[in-house]
C-alpha cells in the first residue's frame, strides 16, 4: 500500500536522507515531501524575492509566509506526517506543524530522544508512534507498505 | 460583540489573571477558557486517576491525553486563541496548540518577548496579532469587543 | 469549565446513574446525554410506531434507524463521548459509536475491565482515557470541570 | 466506473482472496486496500519496532496505533468500505472501522451470517448493503462497476 | 433530550399544526422550524420586494433565492428534518430539501402514503424513518424526547 | 481545462449519449460518470443479489441503497453535476441528487423544458445554469473546457 | 424565525442604523453583528496597540489582521451576510468578505445601485438577493423572520 | 515539489503568459489553471448559449454563473491561488475570488502595485505573499518548486 509522507521538523542532520535512501533501496511505494532544508535560503527568501526590511520581525514574517505555502500544501497532501525533534534550537515550527497535522486528521509519527519526553508529552499523545531514532521510523514505514 | 477566548501556553506567570481582571473591571463580553494551570495536578492526573506507571513515558502519556480533552474542547469552542510564550521551558505544547488553532481556522493572538521572534516566525506568520506583553493583548480584546 | 457528555455503550448496569449522581452531588457543569436505556422499547420502537414486520432483519432495521436519530444527535452535540463495555453481549453498537465519535473528532473515554484489553486495543488507542471502572470516569470528569 | 474499496474486518478466512480473485478474473476496475492480515505481525509490530513493554496494555496500544495509520489512510481513501463479521472473536475493531466509515460518509457494505443480525442492527442500519456471504459482496461490486 | 426539527415539504394540509399541537400538549422539548407556508407570499416575495419581472423564470428565481435563506438556515440548524410528500404537485423542492439534509448529515424522517413508495425509494433509503402519516411522525418525536 | 461530470436524472431518453458523442467528437477533456441507466436491473438489483422480499418497500429499499453507492461516489467525485428533468415520472430521485450536489458544493447544471419552471424554481435557483435542451448543456461544457 | 446577520461592506453612510432601527421598531428576532465602523480607529488600531511602523504596508497589515479577528468571527457566526457596495472607494474588502461568506456557505444579500451591476456580477451571482437600497434589505429580513 | 496554481484576477495584460513561459522554460512542475481570459466571450456566454435577455442584470447573471463553474473548480483544485490587481476596472471579482480562496484554506499570493496597498490591506493580510510584479510571483513559484 502506498502513502504520501511529509518529513517535517529538524533540518540540521541527515535523517531525511536516511529515509529517502531506504525508500530507494527497498523500493517502498512512498511519495516523500520535505520542507526547504537549506537553512539560509529558507531564512532569506522573503527579503530576497520581495525586497529588504529594516525590522527583522518583518524579514522573518515574509520568509515564514512564503515557506508556509510549501508546508501547508505538504501537510494537506500527506497521509503521514513525520516530525523529528533534535537536541538543538527551539523547534517551535516543528511543534506547530505537528499541531496542524493533528487537527487535519493526519497520522503523526514523532521522532525524538528519550530525554525530551516530558516537554513533548502533548505531541507524543497525539502521535500514532513515538520513535527514538530514524531507523525505527523507517521500520514503521516499511511495515505499513507491505501488501497482503 | 462577544467572543469565546482560550488562553493557552505558559502557566508560570499571572498573565491569565491580568486578562481576567481586565475582563471583570471593564465588563468585557468575553468567555475565558483556560487549561489546567496547576502544574502539579496537570502532570500527575493520569497516574492518580488511572493508576501508576513504571515508565515515565506512559505516565506523561496518560496525563497528556486526559488534559487534551480540556484543550481540544476549548480550542474547538473558542473564537480567539491566545498563546503566550515565556522565557523558560520548551513550551512545545504551546506551539502545538497554536498549530491546532490555525488548522481549525481560529483567530490566533501570540504574545512573546521580541528576543524570540526568529524561532517563533512560523507561528507569528499564522497569527492575527503578535503582542509583546499582556497589556497589548488586553487592548486588542477590548478593541474587538466594542459595539458600533 | 462545562462540557456536554454522551454516555454510550452498555445499558444493563447502573453506571450512568453513578455518573448522574456524581454530577448532581458535586454540581458538575456537565450536560449528560444518553441513549434509550430501556432495552425493550429500544428493540420494539420500529414495529410499534411504524408497523410490524415478518422478518426480524427489518424489525431490527426500523428500530436501529429510529434510535440512530438520538445517537447521531448526541454524538454530534457532545464534547466528550464515554463508552462502557460490559462483560456480556456483543456490544458492537458501542464499538460503532466509538468509531463515529473518533471520526467526528470527539474526545473519547472508554471504560472496560482489564481482561478485554486485547480485543479493545484499537478503540483504546483512539481514546483519551481508558478507565477500569466508573469511579475513574467520574474522577476524570470532575478533574476536567475545575476552574482555574 | 472505478472505485477504491477497503476490505476491513475479519482476517481468519480467505474472503479477501475471493474478492481479489474475482477482481482479477473479471478485470473489475477496483483498487483494493486491506489491513495487515497477518495476525502475528499485526499484534507484535509495536514492541518489535519501538521496544518491549512489561504491560500488555501498552504492547497492544503501540501496535494498534501503528496499525491505525494504515487503517485511517485506507478509510479516508476508500469510496466503499466492506466490513465482514465472522463467527469468532470480539471483532470490536471491525465495528469501530464501520463507525469511522459511516462518519466519514463512505458507502458501507457489511457481510455477516444471519444469526448475528440482532447485535449488528445498528451497523446494518448504516450500511448500503448487508450481505450473507462473500459471493454477494462480489456481485454487488461487479454490478457497481458496469459502464453505461 | 431536546432537538431542533425542520418541517419541510408539503404546505397544503395542516400536518405542521398537528405536530405543533402535540409539542404544546405534551410539552416536548422541540424547537420547530418551518418554511414560509403561505403559498402566495412565498411565490410573490421576489417581485414584491425587489421589483417586477416580465419573465416568470426570473420572478420564480428571485422568490426561490430569498426563500432559500430561510430553508438553508433551518436545514443547517436542525438535528432532524421531516419531509412530507402529499398527493398533489411535483414537490421537487421537498425532494431537493431531503437531498440537502442527507448531505449535511441531518437525520431525515420522510412521511408519505404507501402508493408513492417506488418513486420515493432513493429518499426513503436515506431516511431514518418512513412514516405513513403524521401521527407516526409525532410518535417518533415523542419517543426520541424521552429522558433516561 | 478538464472536469469530472456526473450525468444524473432522467434515464428514458438518449441525452447522455448525445453528451458522450460530443465529448468523443470534440475530444473534450471530460470524465463522464453516469448512474445505472438500465431501468430493469436498477430496480431489481437488491432482490437479485441479496434475496427476495415479500414487501415492495424493502425490495425498493435494497435496490435504492445499492444504487446509492454509485450515486454518492459519483456525486462526491464530480466537479459538475448535470440533472435532466424529463416530462414523465415523479423524478424525485433527480431532485434528491440535485440537493446532495448543492450541499456538497458541486456546480449544478439543470436541464428541463420551460413548462416545468415553476415547480423546479428552488433547484434552478441553486443551479449555475438552466438549459432547455441537451445541446445547450453540451455548449456549456465545450465552453468550460477551452484553454487560455 | 431568528437569524444572526453580519452587516459587512461600506461604512460611510448610515445604512446599518436604518437596519438596526427597523429591528428595534419591528422587534425582529435578529442578532446584528457589524465590523468596526469607525474608519479612523479601524485604520490605526495596529500601530496604536502594537507599536508604530515606518512602512505603511505594515501599518495596514497590522490593522487589517486585528480587524480580521472580528470579521472572521462574525462571518462564521452569521446565518446571513449583507454586503453593501457604495459609490466611493475601492471596497475590495467588501468583495473579499462576500467571497468568504460564499465559501463558508452563508446566505449572501448584496446591496448596490444598478449602475455597478456589471462589475459586481460575480458577487450578485453568488447572492440570494440583490437589493437596490437598504429598504429592500429590511423588507427581506422582515419577510424571513415571520413565523408560520 | 509540484503544485496546482490558479491564476485569478486581472485579464487585460499578459501576466499569465509570463508565468506560463517561465513554467515552460524552467520546466517547473506546476499545473496552471486560468479563468476565461477572453473578455468578450466571458461576458456573452450566458445569452449566447442559453438565450437573450432584455435586462442586463440577467445577461450578466447568466454569464457569471456559467463562469463560476470554471472558477469554483479551479479554486477547489488549486494548492496556490495567485490574484493580480491591475490599475483599471473595479476588479471586485478578483477580490471575491481571493475571499473564496482564503476561506477554502488555499495559499494566496497577491500581486499589485504599491499605490493600492491601503484598499487591499484586508486581502494582503490574508495572503502568504504580496508581490509588486509578476517577476516576483515567478520567483516565489520557482523557489517553492525546488526539491531537497
Amino acid at each position: 500500500m502506498k502513502y504520501t509522507v511529509y518529513l517535517s521538523g529538524e533540518i540540521h542532520t541527515d535523517w531525511r536522507e536516511k529515509i529517502k535512501n531506504a525508500v530507494n533501496e527497498q523500493k517502498l511505494p512512498l511519495e516523500i515531501l520535505t520542507p526547504n532544508t537549506d537553512h539560509e535560503s529558507s531564512d532569506e527568501c522573503g527579503v530576497r524575492i520581495l525586497g529588504g526590511e529594516d525590522n527583522n520581525f518583518w524579514k522573518d514574517n515574509k520568509a515564514a509566509k512564503i515557506n508556509s505555502i510549501r508546508h501547508m500544501t505538504a501537510l494537506q497532501r500527506a497521509d503521514i506526517v513525520v516530525v523529528r525533534f533534535g537536541d538543538k534550537y527551539k523547534q517551535w515550527n516543528a511543534a506547530f506543524d505537528a499541531g496542524i497535522a493533528a487537527a487535519l486528521g493526519k497520522s503523526l509519527i514523532v521522532e525524538h530522544a528519550t530525554d525530551i519526553t516530558h516537554p513533548l508529552k502533548e505531541i507524543d499523545a497525539a502521535a500514532m508512534a513515538t520513535a527514538e531514532n530514524t531507523e525505527q521510523v523507517i521500520e514503521i514505514l516499511e511495515y505499513l507498505c507491505r501488501d497482503y
